[in-house]
């Protein structure tokens, strides 16, 4: 369980295959956000056709919506949302990082006013812990503390130093909780949790390397990372939050050679086309965004020749498929001109044809790359793809 | 093709099969209603799940978005929604009459202001038909003259005789159409349809027959209608539209013992499930309704014990599906504690699944009103579903 082996690789690129206990995952991965325990007008279903194979699902969210202990009391996690393959949760520091203005930082942890209710609610390294060992996801995420991209180094400094001792207590919290302890009160409602109703959890959690762009920081912050124990994965946070593009991938490119091989690495929040291909090349396994089905509902689709906008009226007579190359339910069915359709019509299918679509095509793109690396041909491969990606129109 | 073979009978119920170009139709039958080339939240694979047999696009919603030259241009009706079964489109006649304020009527047509963009339009006879040819659905409906559902004797009467005039009109123009005519020019750009570009077209006219809930009216209207020549189907229409329940029932019992019964009976407008039923005990063989799609949308959901309503708190941590002897992928797959949370979570897949629901929840009703009918055995059946459906709670 929770294993990882790297198949082949091609330069810093690897393709892997990593196995949880919900399922095996083939790296590099796209996972689409399930944020409130469902991937943004897509079904299970849907996910099954265009070959997800892991989802991630945001425990900032389902804390303040439905509430873990709902979740709990509905099967866990993966029954609630009839997804039975592989689940990562996020730990939700991103998200009340995110809560500007909305939230109090200390030592202990962060107290944040609900974006539902207004509540007031505190996540602590612990909270965050109990929370995804009640969702019950295969990987959990430690709960960190997220700089703005632009940090300087003493800020970044910072939020690495408090993100290391965080993860030295969400560690010990997940072992506790491993060897058959139990959740802490919950701030509302434990007493609704029966034990019973909670099916055995078996999962893993992944340390967050922080460090901005500053890549002194983010070789020490590793190096202590590792030094804390034996991981079974490692996520790269702090990037594509609003730093340059080409600081990112020189992050990545510094970073690379550090990496231990044996780890699974995930860069969390990325997910554009062009990011994920250099990531790729930057030996990253997986990753995970929004953009697939955010730019999908506001009616842009990706293809292999860059952004389309489908509202366009250049689309209005367009017998075309979105993608020819693409074999998802949108693009085997119906016409451009029928989207663009749907989406001046304001119909709710056009929304979920989109996202279907642009999650499906990161998860083909994924897989072409894992192909390309494993015919050791992914330099020649990531030209071709981006001569094509951003020819112009 | 166009056949109808009545195969079984219970009392002036009937079950039989409607054989059209895309496919054939086993009745009683429930159409989901598609008005922009959609099923509102539903592909249509989730259609074919359900086992719709026979999908209702709306002229109206199509004539002024995108244009039925549009439609024409990507194939007609079937190409453009993906839809390779059974359609039927309704005539306009409702929606132009329901734009009360915003619609002029004389003896050549209707003059309105679309509800798009404002822009005057004009639906006669003749256009109502050039444009269904075009849309190229299976049946096509005469344009009527819709009058409301309590309209006294004289008004429903001039809404009966106008519609007999124009019943006249469209049957000529689609003679003329069947026989090789070309369609008149678009009241905006006859030039974008290209002839080569417009398929085959297999189409067949049906009757609408109006005279409010005055009997002696549908009587003469029926007889009139049978006199003008030989149809392959029939539609009660002016039903349905704000008279009082028993009044619809009453109606289609004094209409049924004079209806034709080598002709298919389709109740236009009717399906929420009580009335799906007492108009299959009355000898009606297909409905149409927004209900389903409608209703889903507001987190309504038909089950078999009454109406649902999902947002209710009572369903926060409840487990079970929302009908346990339901097929759909929602029930087979959700609890009504996950939709709730969908729901008041505001996430689309909501508005999906609860739809979904009841359109497979009333095309099952008829599924099963037929399987009782061929067993002789309506009356019990339709006893036991009531008691059923109506106990509280």
């Amino acid at each position: 369980m929770f294993e990882f082996q790297v198949e082949a690789t091609s330069g810093a690129a690897r393709s892997g295959l990593l196995t949880l206990p919900h399922g095996r995952v083939e790296t590099p991965v796209f996972m689409p956000v399930g944020t409130q325990a469902t991937v943004r007008t897509l079904s299970p279903r849907d996910l099954m056709t265009v070959g997800a194979s892991l989802v991630l699902a945001n425990t900032y969210h389902l804390h303040v919506r439905p509430g873990e202990d709902v979740v709990a009391t509905l099967g866990g996690l993966h029954r609630f949302m009839g997804w039975d393959r592989p689940l990562l949760t996020d730990s939700g520091g991103f998200q009340v990082f995110s809560l500007d203005g909305f939230r109090r930082v200390d030592e202990d942890g962060v107290e944040f006013q609900s974006h539902v209710d207004g509540a007031r609610r505190r996540l602590t390294p612990e909270r965050a812990t109990d929370i995804q060992w009640i969702l019950g996801a295969d990987v959990a995420m430690a709960f960190d503390h997220v700089a703005p991209g632009r940090a300087d180094e003493p800020t970044a400094r910072d939020a690495l130093e408090r993100t290391l001792r965080w993860l030295e207590r969400c560690a010990r919290r997940h072992r506790e909780l491993s060897d058959g302890g139990t959740v802490g009160p919950s701030d509302r409602q434990a007493q609704s949790v029966r034990p019973s109703d909670r099916p055995t959890v078996r999962q893993t959690l992944w340390p967050i390397l922080q460090g901005g762009t500053h890549h002194a920081l983010r070789t020490e912050g590793l190096q202590r990372i590792l030094e804390m124990g034996a991981w079974t994965g490692l996520a790269v946070g702090g990037l594509a939050v609003g730093e340059p593009k080409p600081a990112m991938y020189e992050t990545l490119q510094a970073l690379e050679p550090r990496l231990p091989a044996a780890l699974p690495r995930y860069l969390m929040g990325v997910g554009f086309p062009e990011d994920l291909v250099a990531a790729v090349e930057r030996g990253m396994d997986l990753f995970d965004c929004v953009a697939p089905t955010r730019n999908g509902r506001n009616g842009a689709a990706f293809t292999p020749d860059g952004p389309v906008n489908i509202r366009n009226a250049a689309h209005r007579e367009d017998p075309r498929p979105l993608d020819s190359g693409c074999d998802c339910e949108t693009c085997t069915t119906f016409s451009r001109g029928y989207l663009r359709h749907l989406f001046v019509a304001e119909e709710l299918l056009g929304l979920r044809l989109l996202s279907l679509h642009n999650v499906r095509y990161l998860i083909r793109l994924a897989a072409q790359m894992r192909a390309a690396i494993r015919a050791g041909d992914l330099p020649r491969w990531a030209a071709d793809w981006r001569r094509r990606y951003t020819q112009p129109g």
